[in-house]
């Protein structure tokens, strides 16, 4: 059954946010500060926010020219980040139904570690937890974890779906019911219930069982963000929620109609895979007002904090190319929808590098500018017209960008019924309208037509 | 200066503590749950404690008969632990002055990921965080990564000496002042002053710079609890604190002696080193109640918790040997000090081997039990006849051991002038009287007399 209402997470950042974002008079730099994730999560949740979601990445990227020095300079996106998870925790103890989430690679982190790891915080939470996973893609990172170069993507993608094979093993270890703390027998747990995973595969070798209970949701919900074929194969197998990015309505109703195609023919039910465009609207109290906030954010935008950012997301060197040219044909490696993206806008405006640089870091996606009911008919269009299941905000800046939705946005959606305004659920799967996980459901999503596993 | 004042470590175990506690009535089966951790906090905070403190294993251990049956059926130390980290954040999030330290384990973690989760923990508790540095040590760890067996310590303690190495040059790759902020230039970071570490070692290559700033304690609290050889040195040269385990005033006072002259050869003032010895205080309003107390924990102690539990410290399979036969001579992996103990305890005393697995989980290290001025009497003559800096607390039952203790001895301490009445620093390091640590200043710590790295 479809939802009845459209899902909302919060892409907050563990640093400064997106490209000339701090330098916003409502910008508060407290990006160091337990207190900052405190407010933005207390703010999420009064509005009923699905989750807080937190990006990562093991580096400050060089992309552009092999110098740190754009992204630092300009407070770009990888310029300074904090673990994700740590945030959470801290964000975990102000609220209790938001749902928290955060990324951590498969490339560059061990099975037993993360398993651990968000069972811990499902369980600290009562059901809130959700993992972010990706395979890291950025040379930098490789540079960080004792490698030259990284690993080939179709590796990486290997070793991801084996990563997630070993959390699940992992995540079942304990039996539901494994916690009996009957003081008299005394039987703390039940050893008939608790079973090593005695796992050997091409990538890990972990015997189990965790050292912790099975989660409350079963398995903490699972985010993805693949845009490649690759990436879209691995998130219709294995994601709950699917984060995306879309320059127009009819780019996420491909996208949409595809990945809940891919999914069902994984013998998955489509409604179970949750979509969400990533959005960054900028609302006034009127167009005009808007309008200007825009401008304003625009004009705040270094060219370079934007290129280098895009330098990184597409993992090419921009900095090889004229900045008062255009943006030549290149192979990406990195994000593809991003490439698409800034292809389409550089030839629809005959855009130099330069003024793309500004036009990325201060791109809008979707358009959302306006008062908030005219955000709210945007949303509802996207929303009724099967591009999404909901929407994956980003703050133009932190942390106001997050108020400004939840106080002006989100009271108009829930008018319409297209949003709660109360949480149904305890978990966050209870809220996002998931099942529970029954031990052994992942053990079907493992691709058995491995190139490097056959 | 030595301090004026002892200091006091809270040992919290992320699971159900020392065997048998978890059936004591005041114990509290919440060791699932982030507010029974908060309340901990909150009560080592009012009372003014220096830390809590995290010890870990990544496995449930299977030391005795390669089985979990006796870790799992008697709630032993390793049959459930949540991930520290999660935790620690959590309590963070309720304290403002407490210091919160985890164990993580440098052979089964990189330094990029450690390095940038506590200057994470850092920044957001505003410089409480410490790492008990650990290379472990059981054979079922080893196979929950990718191992069928553990490294030998001889590699693990090199591998450890150049992790903490990649560590600190990971915290000092942003310079102190890095961060500007200044939104007009922009000037986000000063690029000028963040850099590559480019470390080529023997076990690791890392390029850096962290993308986290410099911590607010320069580099977070060490911690280490080296009893061997190996580790006593490695303790001196890198531990702001050390751990350890005595049973007697003597033992301990040789400990201290031994390490301060240790930290003293290797150029370090010794006085920045903290000794604390655990103690696990059992506390009566008489006397005699404290005795019938501990009576009754004793015979909470299930024989095979106990022992399990010393095989794992061991690392010993005591399952091979009669249950109602004396512990033979045996070569240990494992805790040294541990075994030292036990030897004497059944020499002293004639004891089975099901009754050192009684006494042993069922031990009060120091033989604190007694009153509150008792107590303090004890750990006043441990404190003023050079055995010690302070004391590692140990519950015998999680939470009422720390409530107790910290609302009856701890006024007492007070009372004395032994123990401060309220914070003097902000950051853990100011509270235990340790100076911020200025960059390149573990330089000098690393071996150069490594027999792997020459």
């Amino acid at each position: 059954m479809p939802s009845p209402h459209l899902h909302l997470a919060a892409f907050v950042t563990a640093g400064p946010g997106r490209p000339g974002g701090w330098r916003y008079p409502d910008s508060v730099p407290g990006w160091l500060s337990a207190k900052y994730y405190q407010n933005i999560a207390r703010t999420l949740e009064d509005a009923r926010f699905d989750l807080a979601f937190f990006a990562d990445i093991l580096s400050v990227p060089d992309r552009f020219g092999g110098s740190l020095d754009s992204q630092l300079r300009n407070g770009a996106l990888g310029s300074m980040r904090l673990d994700p998870l740590h945030v959470l925790s801290s964000m975990g103890a102000v609220t209790s139904h938001l749902g928290l989430a955060a990324t951590v690679s498969t490339t560059y982190a061990q099975p037993f570690t993360v398993a651990r790891s968000f069972a811990s915080l499902d369980h600290l939470t009562d059901g809130r937890a959700a993992w972010n996973v990706v395979t890291s893609f950025q040379e930098a990172e490789a540079r960080n974890f004792n490698r030259d170069e990284q690993f080939p993507r179709e590796l990486r993608y290997e070793r991801a779906d084996e990563f997630l094979e070993v959390t699940g093993k992992l995540w079942d270890s304990w039996e539901d019911g494994a916690l009996v703390l009957d003081t008299e027998t005394p039987l703390f747990a039940d050893p008939d219930l608790v079973h090593p995973i005695d796992h050997k595969g091409e990538f890990f070798t972990v015997r189990g069982p965790l050292n912790v209970p099975r989660p409350p949701q079963g398995y903490p919900v699972v985010i993805q963000a693949g845009a490649s074929a690759k990436g879209k194969d691995f998130a219709a197998r294995w994601s709950d929620v699917i984060f995306c990015s879309h320059a127009s309505l009819e780019s996420a109703q491909d996208f949409y109609r595809e990945i809940k195609e891919r999914a069902a023919a994984h013998g998955r039910d489509p409604e179970s895979v949750k979509i969400l465009p990533s959005i960054a609207p900028v609302v006034g109290a009127t167009s005009e007002i808007a309008r200007q906030k825009y401008e304003k954010l625009f004009d705040l935008v270094p060219p370079l904090g934007g290129l280098s950012t895009l330098a990184y997301h597409l993992d090419v060197d921009l900095s090889t190319f004229p900045l008062d040219g255009r943006l030549p044909d290149v192979e990406v490696p990195g994000v593809e929808g991003h490439y698409h993206e800034v292809r389409e806008m550089t030839e629809r405006e005959g855009l130099t590098l330069r003024e793309l640089g500004k036009r990325y870091g201060g791109r809008v996606e979707g358009g959302f500018i306006g008062t908030p009911t005219e955000i709210a008919d945007g949303l509802e269009r996207w929303f009724t017209s099967e591009a999404c299941d909901g929407f994956m905000l980003q703050a133009p800046y932190q942390p106001g960008g997050f108020e400004d939705f939840a106080r002006q946005v989100v009271p108009e959606l829930q008018k319409r019924g297209l949003f709660r305004t109360e949480y149904a659920g305890k978990t966050l799967r209870e809220n996002l309208g998931l099942a529970r996980v029954q031990p052994g459901e992942w053990r079907h999503r493992v691709r058995r037509d491995s190139a490097v596993r056959a």
